[in-house]
């Protein structure tokens, strides 16, 4: 059976992918307090450390990244570094280190978000974070070898979390986990690459 | 007079966007050697030194900004950081230092670039950068204080580097530096604030 390790899979997302993707791969669960695949995808070691635990897969999925949501007059130098060393990094870190753990035809999938495209107050940070992923990916397509693709999925926040999110993103439409774990299945098992899907 | 200040004012764009702000602008042209107004913007020192230097300014264009080009297969995480400590969060943090320092109703204009929108190989790392600078700004535009306006300059490759670049653009129709300039001026002169400019 192939193998989809999903990064974060212990989230509202991860678990929904998690949970579509079963029938058809082994699921590896990775996150930062698992115990059989635990990873700071801040740490390049620990990023390491996973890919050498787990060996060759099919398809990475990440479904993690902390990223600082702030106004912008307090912002600081250093806050905007946790959404760069994490969710900006972490995610191009997995694909640079990874790349090599990952069997012909395999995939990555990253996370982005909406406030890329659609910017919220106190999102700055996180938008760079999103937006400088999503181009990597789009450019890294390109080059990856052995068939292997990458996308990015950018969702819109989740029904799941509105009741803790709605005063951030007055006048959106959340959409379900389930949608959003659609398009990282459609990336997965699907054939593009250097896709965005945007599920808004 | 109002002032503006081109960190990277001694490049092809820079020098072109001086030329055309300088009817209207006392210029400041500040650059990795400049003897007056030097700057390393992958340094927040540097960055903040420069600032205390210029005094209150109305404008400030970055042409400048380092980024790491190589094949993605022998990409690291150290050459990747060039262009994340260089092109991106030298320009982020050329905003949040030196919001401060900008008048009321002033602006900020920062350079992205054409690969994030239409990759090239050995681009992905660039393309990172492009796309967290366009992002960032996008959604800091909401939130800049006093009238105080952000836009972004997307260029295709210049004609005046056709001769140096053209076998990495591969089919791309070069355009020239007064007209990556144009945009530069109509961010600055203009009204408009969160757009990137793709002058493609």
């Amino acid at each position: 059976m192939k193998k989809a390790l999903i990064i974060g899979g212990t989230g509202t997302i991860g678990t929904a992918v998690a949970k579509k993707l079963e029938k058809h791969y082994e699921v590896l669960i990775a996150s930062r307090h698992s115990k059989e695949y635990p990873v700071d995808i801040s740490s390049v070691d620990s990023i390491q450390s996973l890919f050498e635990k787990t060996g060759k897969i099919d398809a990475v999925i990440v479904t993690a990244g902390a990223a600082h949501f702030g106004p912008l007059k307090e912002m600081t130098v250093e806050d905007n570094l946790v959404s760069v060393t994490n969710k900006l990094l972490g995610q191009v870190n997995i694909v640079l280190l990874g790349t090599d753990f990952v069997k012909d035809k395999g995939s990555f999938t990253l996370v982005t978000g909406i406030m890329m495209d659609d910017p919220i107050y106190q999102g700055a940070s996180a938008a760079l974070a999103n937006g400088g992923v999503r181009a990597f990916a789009k450019s890294a397509a390109l080059e990856l070898p052995r068939g292997i693709r990458i996308n990015t999925v950018s969702p819109n926040v989740l029904k799941e979390s509105w009741d803790k999110y709605q005063d951030f993103f007055v006048g959106f439409n959340p959409v379900s986990a389930e949608k959003v774990a659609n398009a990282f299945v459609k990336s997965v098992r699907g054939l593009q690459t250097g896709e965005s899907y945007e599920v808004y």
